[in-house]
């Protein structure tokens, strides 16, 4: 087994990956092509379980962000999308210039929108206010957008990254259907990819101190769940989570089931660049190591 | 037919279409269906033409864009990513403040990256200082984003959108090769989705008054051409477009050909957000009087 820095140096150094910035990576080659197979097997899991499948939009919202308490639970990733003013001296300003990155760079105005830190607060956005079959489930691929500060890894945790979401609301019952189900999902697929995984109680990173406390209480009533690789250095890896929010985006977004109570909501999610990462990291960079693809299909099928 | 801003109405009562702000709209149903069929003939396009699939990064390095004299040409549509410093006195501000999503945008940082305005960008970023073999063909979908102001309009003009491109590095007569091929294919596609489609002369919006001459030279040279639907009252929509750069970014990115010569490019984009909506406009917002979806999914097969 390589480590995951050995699989990214050998990548890098065959032009397979190459950096935009810190966070900010591009895939050609085998390798892209593996990406997209892991998508679709993970889209195919999705439709086990709905055909309700959405394109999110591309930013989501302060105002959605805030009535989800994510400032107070992860203001640490968050990212945001700006644009410059229409006012054409700023404009003839930068066109002039003889640094003219540096100068856009310094006359950006505030964010009109945050870059999705996950693809379900989309789902409770578009949903508020609304009455629910029971049990609405969707599913979308979306890039999503933390960043980690000195922390940002190629494949590993990208500023930008890829995620698949399956999303459910309803009864509690139902939430933890799904959760249960898409455990046992990621567990197949884990395997047939030939990657050790174990599926460990775990908790969100929210950020202290405020929400010491949640983190807590999420571990205790074993809300969060991760299916985990480790790295050969026992580093653990998650590529997938399995998240009970109870009824807390329910309220915060006042979504109803249909006999009048509050929804309950619980979400799947993988990241597609760490499944890549696992597998390159199990089988290597070579692509005639790998598992091959062409059976993988059938799998989910 | 319906108006765009008709077919647009329709989707919102729906909740097929909503908005997560200006320019920013998420697609769920049968219309998110539809533009998952056209992203699927344009991959099917791009396969006639190359297997070189990239993953291109969600964002495009300052560096590579003032190498790319984008400044001078579209600073209008700049848009870009920012985060928060990991200061905590900062964090802790916004986690614990009243008015969390105000105190946030007020302390985001000066960007880091620019927001692709194109997926080729990311191409020529890849590629600079290399020697390629010719031609190289590699085609790629991604979200971009161009902010236009007052302009933008949902599905036919986004802050973000998708874009599909396949570009060609290589001699002229390789360039114009693809170009041409790939109006051939558009022009098909166009007709099996039932769209009255025009392939018209065209110049890129270039920011004046730096930039004026090269859209009068880029159209006496015939270097771009765009094809174009048009709405019930005349207005046109272009909804792909051919681009041959000369020998531009090959000078500008420093890439070569086998033979010593600078690298010809040319790309052909394609707005998955304006083909729903071409398509909509054409044959209104009810399934059953859409085109066939199976026959077409043959048709670049």
């Amino acid at each position: 087994m390589l480590s995951p820095e050995q699989v990214v140096g050998e990548l890098r150094a065959t032009g397979a990956l190459w950096d935009a910035g810190p966070g900010l990576v591009g895939l050609r080659g085998p390798v892209a092509e593996l990406a997209r197979e892991i998508e679709s097997q993970l889209r195919a899991i999705s439709r086990l379980e709905t055909d309700d499948e959405w394109r999110t939009p591309a930013g989501v919202s302060f105002e959605t962000l805030e009535r989800a308490q994510y400032f107070a639970s992860f203001p640490q990733w968050l990212s945001t999308a700006s644009h410059l003013s229409g006012d054409e001296s700023v404009l003839n300003g930068i066109a002039s210039s003889a640094t003219p990155a540096a100068a856009a760079r310094n006359a950006v105005g505030a964010p009109d929108t945050v870059l999705p830190p996950a693809v379900c607060y989309s789902t409770y956005a578009a949903l508020a206010g609304t009455t629910i079959e029971s049990p609405l489930i969707m599913s979308a691929e979306g890039v999503c957008w933390r960043h980690e500060g000195d922390r940002l890894a190629a494949l590993e945790r990208g500023w930008a990254f890829t995620m698949r979401e399956i999303v459910c609301l309803g009864s509690d019952r139902d939430v933890r259907g799904l959760l249960d189900r898409g455990a046992l999902h990621a567990e197949s697929l884990a395997r047939e990819l030939g990657l050790e995984a174990t599926l460990d109680v775990a908790n969100d990173p929210f950020f202290a101190p405020t929400s010491r406390g949640r983190a807590a209480l999420q571990r205790i009533k074993g809300l969060k769940h991760e299916l985990v690789v480790r790295f050969p250095d026992g580093r653990p890896l998650a590529i997938a989570s399995f998240n009970d929010h109870e009824r807390f985006f329910g309220e915060a977004f006042d979504i109803s089931l249909g006999d009048g109570a509050l929804a309950s909501s619980g979400c799947v999610a993988f990241g597609i660049e760490r499944w890549l990462l696992a597998v390159l990291v199990a089988h290597g960079t070579n692509p005639s190591s790998w598992p091959t693809l062409s059976t993988l299909s059938g799998v989910f099928a």
